[in-house]
């Protein structure tokens, strides 16, 4: 990939098609945007960024469809910082960010699809969802006693109970879609030997300290038991109506320009129009206009 | 069905089996009920009410499964008396009734599925929806014209955008059960006739005017097409998991009786329990005998 196809918006390489099987560890790699310097990627970037701006207006003016974007990715993968790059610079009032930390006790008292739907974007809007419904079924598949405090009616906890909380989903988004909103999902694919690198940055920075979460250690040591959960997760629900991405993310440049690639690439698919003004308002625009002596 | 029969609880009869046709207009007797009198109906609904109270205690103390109610009928059937009757006498703590008149601008911005999330049941409770998530796939199928308010993007309102509709409740709904939210659905099935003489009583009677709305009698004018697709809708969607009942409703006190002892009959094969002490439990709980001198 030179310069321009990078520029071009052409993602098709990171999206998972249904039926096909992943294998998250072969997947670390962007090398046509590795060649590309830190400085090229950023100018490109910002590029997308505008067009995103653009077409956000667009999705606003015309107020009929939404676009929800859901990022996943292993602690420290870069959610929080890619979120930030991409959508610095297009206005916040078309947007709403969400994220979905462990449920609380009252979350908990209804089922767990239940705390995502007064986060979903309206008519006209962005809704971003920073970690998403899918950690139920893959934070949960691979620490299933976390499932006690949910109380869930007595039931055998087999592959079937994971399949079918993937078929819940399946669902939950085909409805969405059917009904105006489009769905696109980001796995950010960081390296083990990359996120040992970050995870040391936060513990010997001072400013990144915050970010540092003992738990995120203990997340580490099932490493492998995340993959398969995840790998389970993009086989059943990467559809063709809400599909998976799962982006590089070893480098945060090119990591930020294909997530903003892929947004601007769906959008423009969207192509949604500035509403066109009916003999009605074009009526009272002309009137206006004389009344205001233009 | 003799007077022992009817309290007995048995009503599959009235239950929409999968993969069956229905038709309403075949449906409003129920000739065994009808040979008792009222007063011997009002009893057996009082002793219903009682088991009713019972088995509700249980559900709340035990607190891992809920149960939600669909109250659905033509206008005049009996919606708002029958949840008044059947559950009048029942812990209020343990409800929430919602009635769902036509949605808001605000939420007309979302998914039409979106505004029966807030007004699901928590765990330990019983959730009453008075109309519910299934106009949006009848009285709008009656009245396509509606669906422009709703902004959806354009497509084609054929057979199959209904259908979708119905399998994305399907979808729904058996996802509340998987999380444990027992699901029934009640369909007040009132004769044209007996419809006439209520829509009159509330004419004529100074205390029921205000029950009347003009727009009942352009509802009565589409009484075919609305039983088409009420049809339609549960031959799509009466489930194992989340049957329909089939209610006939030209008696108020059979129609009371009969929906009463359907709940009565799911809570009881629910079988909720008061949870059992464990061992900490039993320990404070002698504790706790000897420092208050028991």
């Amino acid at each position: 990939m030179n310069e321009a196809n990078a520029a071009s918006g052409d993602r098709t390489e990171f999206r998972v098609e249904p039926g096909s099987t992943v294998h998250l560890d072969a997947l670390h790699a962007c090398a046509e945007l590795a060649a590309l310097r830190s400085k090229q990627l950023r100018k490109l970037l910002t590029e997308q960024v505008r067009r995103f701006a653009r077409l956000q207006e667009r999705l606003y003016a015309e107020s009929s469809r939404a676009l929800l974007l859901v990022f996943q990715g292993m602690d420290a993968a870069g959610k929080d910082s890619t979120i930030k790059h991409v959508t610095s610079g297009v206005n916040p009032q078309g947007f709403r960010v969400t994220n979905f930390t462990r449920p609380t006790f009252k979350e908990m008292e209804y089922s767990w699809l239940q705390r995502h739907w007064p986060a979903l974007p309206e008519r006209g809007r962005i809704g971003i969802f920073n970690r998403s419904h899918y950690e139920e079924a893959v934070t949960l598949r691979v620490h299933p006693d976390l499932l006690a405090a949910r109380k869930l009616p007595p039931q055998p906890v087999d592959d079937n109970f994971w399949q079918e909380r993937l078929r819940d989903i399946v669902a939950f988004e085909r409805h969405l879609v059917r009904n105006g909103t489009t769905v696109v999902k980001f796995f950010l694919n960081v390296s083990k030997e990359e996120q040992r690198r970050r995870l040391i940055g936060r513990l010997n920075r001072p400013a990144k300290n915050w970010k540092f979460d003992p738990s995120d250690l203990a997340a580490r040591q099932h490493w492998d038991a995340y993959h398969r959960a995840y790998e389970a997760a993009f086989e059943a629900t990467s559809t063709a109506e809400a599909p998976w991405y799962i982006v590089p993310a070893d480098s945060k440049p090119a990591m930020r320009l294909i997530v903003a690639s892929i947004i601007v690439e769906t959008l423009t698919a969207m192509a949604p129009e500035f509403p066109k003004p009916d003999a009605k308002l074009l009526q009272a625009i002309s009137e206006a206009r004389e009344q205001l002596g233009a």
